[in-house]
């Protein structure tokens, strides 16, 4: 259409000259990136793209070459990041009684972003760089560019200046009234996993820029080139770059600057167990989205099998079974056991391969781990491998990823709710791997014959329930809650009455 | 097991126990409380008043007489507490989807107890029990009791399940809604000081159980008689005896309490160096409201000069300067220091006195540490005494406590801003003390003219600003944010379209 | 119990010295209302309790006695009413701005006027006149009472000012805000039907109070007695005798002072007939709700029966089918007819007596009236009498009042589609009178097995749907919708940029 | 029927139109449009554009040259339009259950719109066609633009649905709850005026659209062709034809249009007089916002001459006074008098001209009776002329308009206050007129240093005060309020409680 040109013949952006295919502000080819032609991941600090003499090189998870160098920062290195949290002051960048006209350009970014990512070639671009680092299939990756577009455009325009939208109740007597505000922490972290290299970090960051922070962004390095280049598009839309900082580094870095830079908040997307360690270390200034242990419940009512086949398959096998909602506990009632239910299941499995990433690397366990787990469960009594179980062959995917069929396991149910066994049953692996039990529910909850789950999307809260520290992601309400903090005042500005007279002290 | 033997269950009923001048629910005497005739604090588990044979012996602040004893719980005796928490789910005693009939009774009791507040007798009673402990004068603790009773007012009726309002939104396609709900945290427990004895336990508790949570409350054991008696009014209200636990005990024992029983939530209310050991021992599963250090700052314009030193006079020694929002710094620009304004805050500071509790004693500094930090403070250089500085003389305050006048030093700005000065001047006393200077607002903040500080009122936010784990205390706002967290339900009902085949795998 | 004791020892009221049998502001006793002792009802304007020389006599509906004389005012005497209403500046007697200290005066009303009603003796004196005008078993009047008492402790304390929230959004640069405001109209009237003689008028001028407006109340000059005792206990529990102006009139003379004193909204309830003429002659300044002509749907699944039965008798003929939200037709899917619902509703039906008031006079209908429309009904092929259908015997109702059995009345659905017949069977009889058909749902709607209507409760709307002068009842919604409306106020408040110079004209 | 002869199908497709000069929607060449080549204006109903053998032709208001053929409906041609209403049930095209995927769709059209309005070639077509109907500067006419594309992007992706917000308030026992939703009214109608072409009837057109309804659009025929080429945009960016059905007539065939197909609410926009005979003959069932008389007012202290001058002139004369918030009189304390603020006023009123629009014809009033209007207020003793006052001289507007000087009277504050000038002096001319005085303020108020009128901003509220049946336009409390209704469900799904039985009548 022509419309479309009129973007790209915008004068070119003052930060990054190079337009690959089309694609304005990155500076990668998706499809050449490979062993002899690594793509390099900078750093990004007060503004200006840095590199280190640290190089981390990540292996393609497909065939293992050595496809990509992060600059990483170490412990000598987070002097500039520390510095850059400090001067932001705790009241923030932008608050609703500082620099407002900030609210007006985040929305003005988002618009662009947004219409930028709709645009067939950058979505395109987006979707095949996230194959190569967290392989899974074009549609799954597609989906994740998709509600990043939706996300941006739900913030377009004036729609963040009402996120900051205010309360006021008439005081006690004339000239009173009391205000309640929603006020940045000013100074913040982000840390984000590999399971969703772009949505997870994009809507955290824009929720955190929208209600007046400063963050420092980290994503695990595996993928962290997904949104290095996502930052870029966002400088190419209008984000000043002085506004956010990219930093790549492992983790105990990351914990000292968390320590020197001292956050008000950071909010941590990942395993319980570095999240725990983080809340104490921060004396509790976190916010948590922990990975969830998943269940599915079918009740007795038995309908539409196909279709709940199709739901049950997707939902613990797609992106391998590496969405922060995959299904990795099945609970059936009898009902359905004597239906063609878990044959069919089992079909839908057999039919994922490699060729199309239907199933793919799994990024966090390795293959033996995946069968050591399974063979634990084989030895409580009366379990059995329902489908799947066998390491994928026929790959060139490196031996510190998991190379796993997508696989269930029957454990009985009494069996399960015996004290010795619940633990090692609701270990969570982050892959293409469901036990098939139940109990009960938790965080967000999909109700109904056409229930399923979905990776944290821009239009309804995804997140814990029941944990003080919870984060949501991407909605109005979780961008409130997660990245801002109530303030109150209290106007009294007279007059003072007519013949007021000091009145004795209490 | 040994505790099981130290704890006996109190003969009568916990609803109709004695009734002592008309005030049915009361088991104590406010005016014949001595050292003769000294008054018992039970604890309260499992629907049962409880006595141990460990009691802590409070003395009368303004005579020293032993008159309070208080049966306090050490390591031995909480398991009963841990089991009650315990037999809370986490899904709360009452949620959206639970027990709704639970949120209509609980906005009876709230409006039953409410009346019985302001009830002249009843309000009285509270009031003087709460100038035994924590001596204050009748205006300032009658204060305490009207805003509990408007803050039960509050939530009287539907205003309970009015504060569980849900919101829904329309899905992706037919049969699809998303639902965003209240949900409550389950076992809580809440940590209150000795300032004010009434409205923070009961704001807290109130809020806490409005939401679903059952909690264990413990207050400073100093003032907990008023709450072991506010407890007992509730029940007469008709609040079950099983829904809260009430426990006496020191603080090494809370600690035990709170890992052992783990709770979902802990509020705490106190200071800071608590809050944060709290923070970080409870992996940030906290909510906090520390005590504040508060500024005022008056600006150029000079007028109702009169006006303005009353309320500086008030703000900073009212309840001896133990409130939470007491003034502890005052910046005034030198327009003021022309005017007598500092020599009117001389005359209203020297008409308070003990008679009438205008000043009182200090319960968590002694009269010697106070002392030396206005000696550390006069070592500034150009620091002077603007007033007071002395101890109190003629009474029979107890050495454990503190007894001082008014005091106002003044320290030049420049002294102030230097590094090694700031730590000592912004130390925190919880005193009638307060120094002549100033820099930036932050939290509740008042602005105008007849800004003045209250004591956490239930009609707008009190708490603290810029800190993810800050808790607001007794307004809508506040009880959801701090005693519910966010739980989404998507609906999908169906059906499932016509024709709907299976589509490719992702 | 001794508290309530205290309630009673207030000094006696500025206004009403007479306490009958413990009622402080009463100035009838119930029981000794006859044709001999006749009642009087007076008008309320300007502050003072005021008679005319024009009497109008209503007849007791059970035995045709005259005896309550209603003080009605005349076309020549409207002029002190109009007076008074332009009295009210448009910007209400208080806003956000204007008098907050009545937002709060309100409350302490509501909180005081809903524990007077909570006192069995004040609850039994309305209950029982209630039932002397407006004849209805003990239980359904005692529940108008309750909602009322619900009601009014729902807007107790700072819940009144909560109502008046606004919203502030950040502006476009540094100084600039905009606030959304809840503003009153100023000078408002209500209107009120017979059926609900205490809730509706109540709840309607209590919300019209809360928002800042003056209302005039006219409640059909019937049952007006109700309203006239309660504003004599509004006052009583603190409400300015100059706040609201109650009038009795005929619906002429009420159209004329409308047109004079020209408030600025009108709020209606009563039959669609009049509201569309007021609606037309007011130029649409009205908010209505109208008399509907419900419809309960039982669809194919068969269970609860003996509960489901219970739910249609009380849904038809409770109050004598004169709520607002009586059912007047019920659809059953065919499989309900194969039960023996019908013949359980019949049971129930004819287990209904004058003596208890389970049915009673209808206020609007003739017998004749209503034994005609039956006879046009039977006209229609099909159609036939389940049961009821004739006058009620042994009785002195006098002949200006209907007096019928509980009667149901089978109309084929084909025959109910047909042009001729639908107007016919849709005619609204506010009487125990029901049709047994269907087709759609509106405006307030109860789903599910245990869904019953109610009489416009405290707790969730009521009203229509699908009107834009619909107007709901009680809700902090519908206060804030119907009672209120929006004013934005943007300020600006500089500073002018610096180096700002005249830009070109545009 | 005789109107089907006179309309026919226009055979270019609804979607793809010709692409003129690159602005692919659009069937007219805005610079050609002149005597010679008149542009045509068509109807379009059904899904179907359409045109009559009537045409209204439109003189170009510079020069008089009749430049645009208006096909117009008369009182035989609505069938088609009554039809359509009709197709639309009352509760509307979606609804929260039903259609929600159209909640989507409108979102990705408003995005799409959105962006289109963003790109030069776009905004300047439509910046120059309203030029060419209603004469303003560039600037304000590419700000009415701009207002419209921000506001589309405002409901961009799930934007339109989180309108559709519903709450839920839990119930009074197990398995009941209480939800509010916002409903659509159904079919409905929109009229709106000439002084913005694009603004008013877009951001109404799409509020009606986002909450379900079914709107037929009439537009003022001097400037509907702006809006008939809009309606091209968005069937352009998908909105389906049959959504909207677009008309263009006189006001007595519109009357006929909504007395026949009686939408359930109709949207009015324009003047007083005829706002109130609408809200008579729909009985009410409408929303207005009529034309507003603006007043400024000046407080005593006197600082910013020049920029107070500059807004003066602009929130005067911009847009030949014609906006619906131009400044109609201002009222000036005495200390401004003594300053240049009046002949600053002068200076930059007399730099207005025709040539860039600055000034321009009045398209409402004659040039004639605006000269009558003055002299009428030079009649009041002691009123002037301050500047302006007389016809433009060397133009071609023809003598159907208004060509008159930017003009200021002088009217003394004691003559106004006098009855018989009252109405007079707040005569509305919607043209370059001021009166110097003033009185109070309401509906949407500006305060402060900075405060300047806007010409109805999507980002906040705009729009009249205490008047019940008074619409807001395009902020998403206007939307909800204008084009929604409250519609409440009670779930109440049981179980009936076990032992129930059945309890005595009531």
């Amino acid at each position: 259409m022509a419309f479309l040109a009129i973007i790209f013949t915008v004068s070119v952006s003052p930060f990054y000259g190079r337009s690959i295919h089309g694609v304005p502000f990155a500076t990668v080819e998706v499809e050449e990136i490979s062993g002899s032609q690594p793509a390099e991941v900078l750093n990004l600090v007060q503004g200006k793209w840095k590199n280190t003499n640290r190089w981390n090189t990540i292996l393609d998870p497909l065939n293992g070459e050595p496809f990509i160098r992060v600059c990483e920062v170490d412990e000598t290195g987070i002097q500039p990041f520390v510095e850059s949290l400090s001067k932001c002051p705790k009241h923030g960048l932008h608050n609703p009684f500082k620099a407002p006209e900030r609210y007006l350009m985040l929305g003005d970014i988002s618009a662009k972003a947004g219409h930028m990512l709709s645009l067939p070639k950058v979505s395109d671009f987006f979707t095949r760089l996230i194959q190569r680092v967290a392989p899974k299939s074009y549609q799954q990756a597609s989906g994740e560019v998709y509600v990043t577009q939706k996300f941006l455009e739900n913030f377009s325009s004036d729609q963040v200046r009402f996120l900051a939208r205010s309360f006021g109740v008439p005081g006690n007597h004339l000239g009173q009234q009391s205000h309640g505000f929603r006020w940045p922490y000013g100074p913040v972290a982000i840390i984000t996993p590999f399971n969703f290299p772009l949505e997870i970090p994009v809507l955290q960051l824009m929720g955190a820029l929208y209600m007046g922070n400063k963050p420092v962004l980290k994503v695990d390095s595996k993928v962290s080139i997904v949104m290095e280049q996502m930052m870029r598009l966002l400088h190419y839309c209008g984000l000043p770059t002085e506004d956010v900082d990219f930093i790549n580094s492992d983790g105990q870095t990351m914990n000292k600057l968390l320590l020197e830079g001292n956050p008000q908040m950071t909010l941590f997307t990942g395993s319980s167990r570095v999240a725990d360690k983080l809340a104490g270390d921060l004396k509790g200034r976190v916010k948590l989205e922990d990975a969830g242990f998943d269940w599915k419940i079918l009740g007795p009512d038995v309908h539409e099998e196909d279709y709940v086949a199709w739901v049950c398959d997707q939902d613990a096998y797609a992106c391998s079974g590496q969405k922060c909602s995959a299904q990795s506990m099945l609970f059936i009632h009898e009902n359905w056991s004597k239906t063609s239910l878990l044959s069919k299941m089992k079909d839908l499995a057999e039919r994922r391969n490699l060729e199309d990433l239907t199933i793919g690397p799994v990024l966090t366990f390795t293959t033996e781990a995946m069968l050591e787990h399974k063979n634990k469960l084989l030895q409580i009594p009366g379990s059995k491998v329902l489908f799947g179980g066998e390491p994928l062959t026929n790959h060139s995917i490196p031996p510190v990823y998991g190379a796993i069929e997508p696989t269930a396991i029957f454990v009985p149910l009494e069996e399960i709710l015996k004290d010795k066994n619940y633990e090692l049953v609701t270990r969570e692996i982050f892959g293409p791997f469901q036990e098939v039990i139940g109990n009960t529910v938790n965080g967000t909850t999909y109700a109904g014959l056409r229930a399923r789950t979905t990776g944290a999307p821009q239009n309804h809260w995804f997140g814990p329930a029941g944990d003080p520290r919870g984060a949501g992601i991407g909605t109005p309400e979780a961008i409130k809650l997660v990245w801002s903090c109530h303030r109150e005042i209290i106007y009294d500005v007279g007059p003072v009455p007519k013949q007021w007279q000091t009145p004795p002290s209490t």
